[in-house]
C-alpha cells in the first residue's frame, strides 16, 4: 500500500470515522489535493478497507466561463473512470456570487459549503470530506497572524468539526449531525498530493486564481512561504504543527471558561434582571476584573457569541476597548460594535445592546 | 511633555515601578533604543517625575575592536553630558565569548546579562532597565515562530520579570529581588526611538552587526518584516500585540496546570517511591491521559523544568515523543533527551533519568 494511502487510512482511524455502511460527500474541485483524495479513496474502497458510499460533489462558481465548464467535465470524467457517483452545481446566474456584498473569495466559499451541506443532508451522509492539506493550514495560520488573530484564530482549521449552521432552523426540525472532515490536513503536503496524482498518471486542473497575486492567500503561498522556507525548510510542517498546538490550548481555555461560567451562574454572580425572562443578562464587572486576562477575554467571547449568534465582524480592537471599559473608573460609557451594536457599562455590569 | 516621555511615564506606572528612593541600572549600548531611553529618563528626572538613581551600564563584548572602544567613549560622553553615573565592562580576553561553545550572539547576551545582574546587585538596585521595543518583540515572535515554538515561546519577552538566576546559590544566601524591566516594550517602535534621538539632536551608534544578514534576526528585520508590512502596514504592532495576548493565555495555562498539580498531589496521584525521600517523583500515565492535551503538555513542561532546572535544549519534537510514549501500548520504552537525559515509561508512570 502506498504511503499516501496508508497515511489517509491512519488519519481516518484517528479521527474516529466509520469504516462501513455510511455515506460521505467528497468535495472535488479537480485540483491536485482533491484528486489525490479521490484516488486514495478509490484504492481504499478497492482494498475493502473502507466499505463506504462516496459521492463526489463539484461546485463550480463559474467565475471563469469556458474554463470552469471544462473543470466540471474533467471531474465528471474522473468519477466515471473510477466509478463514483457524481453531483455538481454551477450557480446561475453567476452574478449571484459576484454581486453580493463582501469579498468574492468568501462568498464563493460560503456558497460552496452550502451546496456541500445540502447535498450531504439530501443523502443522509455521515460527513463531508474536503482535501485541505498542511499547506492550506500553514497559509491559513499566516493569513490569521497577519490579520492580528489571537489564540483562537491561530489554531487554524480543525481536522474534524460539526458543520456550521448558517441558516436558522426551527426547534422541531431534527438536527443534522453532519461532520466536516479534513482527512489530509494533519499530514499531506501539496507536494505529496501532486506526486500521488502523477504516480497514478492522473491529470489535475490548476485554477488560474491560484496564481493571481491579487489574492492575499496566493501571495502568502508564492512569496511569503518561500522566503520563510529559507529560514526553516520545514516551515509548512512547523506552522501547521504550531496551529495544532495552539488549537489544543484554545480548546482547553474554552472548556475552562465554560466551567467558570457555570460556577458564576451557580453562585448567582450573573446579574438577574426581573424584566428578562429568557436568561440572565450581562456580566458583573467585579467578577470580570478578578479573572486572568486570558480567561476574561474568553468569557467575553463566549458571552458575545451567545448574544450575537457568532463573533463575525468583531475585531481585536473591540475586545481591547471592552477591556478598557471594564477597568475605567467612569460609569455609563459605551463601546460601539459593528452594525449599531454596543456594550454598555451600567450599574456595575456590562450589557449588550443592539 | 513630549509623547515619548509621557508614554514612558505611563508604562512606568502600569508596571507598578517605584517613583522615588530606588536605584535602577540602565543598559545602554549606544543604539537609538537605549539612547532614547536615557534621554527620556533624564527628562523625567529633571521634571521630578522620577526621583530615582539611574546608573548607566554599558557592556561591550569587544567583537569589533576599535569600533567597540568608540562605543564605550560615546556612551561615556552621553552620561557625562546628562549627568548620569556610568559603569562599563569590556571582557578580556575577548576570546572568552568567542571561544565558548554555543552561538556567539547568545553567549554575548548571557555575558551581558551577567554583568548587568552583578552591577545591580552591587548597587542594591531595584531593577535593570533594557530598551527593547515593539520591533524587538515582533522579531522575537517571528524567530520563535520559525523555530517552531508553541504558546510559551510565542508569548515573547515579558515587560517585567524577575531576573533569571543562572548561578545556583546556597539556600542561606539572601535572594535578590532584582527585576528586569523593559519599559519601551509595549509601545515604542524603533522609528519612535530614532525620532526622539533626532529631536533631541543626540547621535546614536549603529552596530554593523545589525546589518549583517548572516544573523537570522537581521534577516527577519531587513527582509521578512518589510515583506509582511506589504500585507499589513501595522505588522510590528500586530505581532507584538499577538505576543502579548498569547503570553496572557500562557500565564493562565501555567496557573491552571499548577492547580492541577496541587490537586494531584493532594489526591496522592503522584507516585511515591519510598526510595526517594526529597520529593514525589514521576508522573502517572493514567492521570496524564485524562488531561486536555494542552494541560498535559503544560504539566510535562513544569515537571521537566522541575527535574532539569530549566527547559533549555528541549524541543517540540521531544514533547511530541513523550506524548507518543504516553499513548503507546508498549511499556518499558524510552524517549532520549539531549545530554544523555531521558524519560522512561515504567510501571505505569513516566520517570526522568539522567
Amino acid at each position: 500500500m502506498h504511503k499516501f494511502i496508508r497515511n489517509l487510512l491512519t488519519a481516518w482511524r484517528k479521527l474516529g470515522l466509520p469504516f462501513a455502511d455510511e455515506t460521505f460527500v467528497v468535495a472535488v474541485s479537480g485540483g491536485a489535493d482533491s484528486v489525490s483524495l479521490l484516488l486514495a479513496l478509490h484504492e481504499l474502497r478497492k482494498l475493502k478497507k473502507l466499505n463506504l458510499r462516496f459521492v463526489i460533489a463539484h461546485f463550480n462558481h463559474d467565475l471563469r466561463g469556458a474554463e470552469s465548464a471544462k473543470d466540471v467535465e474533467f471531474v465528471r470524467g474522473l468519477t466515471t473512470k473510477f466509478n463514483f457517483e457524481f453531483v455538481f452545481k454551477i450557480p446561475n446566474p453567476k452574478s449571484q456570487i459576484q454581486n453580493q456584498t463582501g469579498n468574492l473569495e468568501q462568498n464563493a466559499r460560503i456558497a460552496r459549503y452550502e451546496f456541500l451541506g445540502e447535498t450531504a443532508e439530501n443523502l443522509h451522509a455521515f460527513g463531508i470530506l474536503t482535501a485541505h492539506t498542511l499547506n492550506d493550514q500553514a497559509e491559513t495560520f499566516l493569513l490569521n497572524l497577519i490579520r492580528g488573530s489571537g489564540l483562537d484564530g491561530l489554531g487554524g482549521m480543525k481536522p474534524i468539526r460539526s458543520r456550521e449552521k448558517r441558516v436558522e432552523r426551527s426547534e422541531s426540525e431534527e438536527k443534522s449531525q453532519i461532520v466536516l472532515v479534513r482527512p489530509l490536513l494533519s499530514w499531506a503536503r501539496r507536494e505529496d498530493t501532486e506526486n500521488f496524482c502523477r504516480l497514478n498518471e492522473v491529470e489535475f486542473c490548476s485554477d488560474p486564481m491560484n496564481d493571481d497575486l491579487a489574492f492575499k492567500r496566493v501571495r502568502i503561498r508564492k512569496v511569503l512561504l518561500p522566503m520563510l522556507q529559507d529560514f526553516n525548510p520545514k516551515i509548512i510542517e512547523t506552522l501547521a504543527n504550531t496551529a495544532s498546538l495552539l488549537r489544543e490550548d484554545a480548546e482547553f481555555l474554552e472548556s475552562a471558561a465554560a466551567e467558570v461560567g457555570r460556577r458564576q451562574k451557580a453562585e448567582g454572580s450573573f446579574s438577574n434582571d426581573e424584566g428578562q425572562t429568557t436568561k440572565d443578562k450581562g456580566q458583573k464587572i467585579k467578577d470580570l476584573k478578578n479573572l486572568f486576562p486570558s480567561m476574561r477575554r474568553q468569557i467575553l467571547r463566549e458571552w458575545l457569541k451567545d448574544e450575537r449568534g457568532d463573533l463575525r465582524t468583531l475585531e481585536a480592537k473591540h475586545f481591547a476597548a471592552i477591556e478598557r471599559l471594564i477597568f475605567s473608573r467612569k460609569s455609563g460609557t459605551t463601546v460601539e460594535l459593528p452594525n449599531g451594536e454596543s456594550v454598555v457599562k451600567k450599574e456595575g455590569k456590562l450589557e449588550f445592546q443592539k
